[in-house]
């Protein structure tokens, strides 16, 4: 085997990515503008030179084993982007052929929360567990789910969708799917802020939050009033937390996890979010599970961790035959 | 490979017990009551016996190549029984020790939804499918997973209590784990009759099941009833089935499954459950997996399924070191 995987993180925004070893250290990194390019293939030109000078000026020329890239909507089986409603490129894209032809290095994709997972399964809070879910606290709710080892892609690869989790089935909230009531509209980054605006617009206690421009609050604007003791704020925490402890406690029924792994803006939260979703979690825990389950954090630094997540795939490249 | 293997089923009433071949074949079968022996040994000597004789009545000793054992809070990791409710021996039972100590030939068990759902993949509606739920739809509502061709027992070998899955978070039907608002409530049998004792209760319109005693109404009468065109019978089944299909859409976004398998006596009400099944199931599922998961009943005769499903345990069964 190679010394080397390179890591690719496909996002609305931003491309991060970077040349990785066995250990998980970050060799080098860099990154580019993922929406410049209307047209995909320009997009996969200008990436594969950044790649290309990346790997020569780190001596990495033919040490690479493969590549691993975590985009949005991406199927591990299919090696397709399809209809990703934070890309710019419309319709199916196929992204592993476009890459595979161009660097001529075996290439595995899969989707950002997959790719969380795979990679604190290699390099973080997750080595040598061999029954774990990642829940990715972002702008959205993902989720990676490991079974006996392995990743669960399901039939069609995209399974691992919690954050569609039907958390409150009548009058819950909608979601950017189309549904009401899951979780992602309530825990998620986004979640936090509508409920802050909830909690406010239906009570009259004084709050910091009502310093802000109501459709300006964010999620850190949440915590940081939090922190300062403001008690909407906390409260929004205290609710936010018990959906998740709730649905967590939902989610041990069906896998029976060792831990779940939270990662992501909203869980470096702290007591704040961990406190209410233990309390639930355990509360509504079936028996014979109630105190088994952990609660863990990623182990991966933020800046690193989807260049790495997406790289640990590169391990499980095998060459085109 | 030895030509057969043996299946038991313990049930809280009966113990089922029977040789199959590899092509799934009841080749002799029979039973012995379960809760005949408050001792525990003097139990698993009467069904030695009686297998045993089984055995050799059809010319079957030494071609056993395992013994699959299906039977509630069967842990397939430890081969113990832990405080099932239906069983009369309480604590932990080494089940699996116990059996292969008497017998001299391998044991292998698992809970009896686990043993459905590789009963249903050896022989049944499962062949050829990796990814599949086995929904049993019995006294209770008990699941099988199987993820990548593997069933998924999860870190404590107690994964797929999808019977416990919450589907109504608030005011929901106190269920027998001593929680509220369980699928296994509503969806299973017990909870078909108790849908038609609230419905009799709160509406005022005749009804064929006016004429039972309300608390001897059985999910068999409410059937009977709706097949003669009752209509407060039909509304129960088009309530058992709507929740039943969002609950289905809610576990596809765990792990995408193919199909999902239904076993039990509810499974056989046909159209009367299948058709608000599916038309909620079709109306909650996320969009990328909108027409994706068949649903499909099983293949396995009823008289037969149980000693089917545990016996294809013993095909996985390995001699002890």
């Amino acid at each position: 085997m190679k010394p080397y995987v390179v890591g690719i993180d496909i996002g609305g925004t931003n491309t991060v990515f970077g040349i990785v070893d066995a250990r998980g250290t970050v060799i080098a990194s860099s990154s580019i503008k993922t929406a410049k390019h209307p047209k995909i293939e320009d997009y996969i030109d200008e990436l594969y030179n950044e790649v290309t000078r990346l790997i020569v000026a780190n001596d990495a020329v033919d040490k690479i084993n493969g590549i691993g890239v975590g985009a949005p909507n991406a199927n591990y089986f299919t090696g397709m982007i399809e209809n990703a409603p934070n890309l710019i490129w419309r319709g199916a894209i196929p992204l592993q052929q476009l890459l595979e032809d161009k660097f001529q290095i075996p290439v595995v994709i899969t989707n950002d929360a997959n790719a969380a997972a795979i990679g604190e399964m290699t390099y973080g809070a997750a080595r040598g567990l061999k029954d774990f879910i990642m829940i990715t606290l972002g702008t959205g709710v993902g989720s990676g789910i490991v079974v006996n080892g392995q990743l669960v892609y399901g039939h069609d690869g995209f399974a691992g969708e919690l954050g569609h989790m039907i958390v409150k089935r009548n009058n819950g909230r909608l979601c950017g799917c189309g549904r009401s009531g899951c979780l992602e509209a309530y825990c998620s980054a986004t979640g936090v802020a509508r409920t802050a605006r909830e909690f406010l617009e239906i009570r009259t206690e004084p709050s910091l939050l009502r310093n802000i421009p109501i459709d300006q609050i964010t999620s850190k604007d949440v915590y940081d009033a939090a922190m300062q003791g403001d008690k909407l704020a906390k409260d929004v925490f205290e609710f936010t937390g018990t959906i998740l402890g709730e649905a967590l406690a939902d989610m041990t029924v069906f896998s029976s996890p060792e831990a779940f792994i939270l990662f992501g803006g909203l869980a470096k939260s702290g007591d704040l979010l961990l406190k209410p979703l233990k309390t639930a979690m355990d509360k509504s825990m079936l028996n014979i599970f109630k105190g088994k389950p952990k609660v863990l954090l990623s182990e991966l630094k933020e800046a690193d961790a989807a260049v790495l997540g997406a790289s640990a795939l590169g391990w499980e490249a095998k060459p085109a035959e």
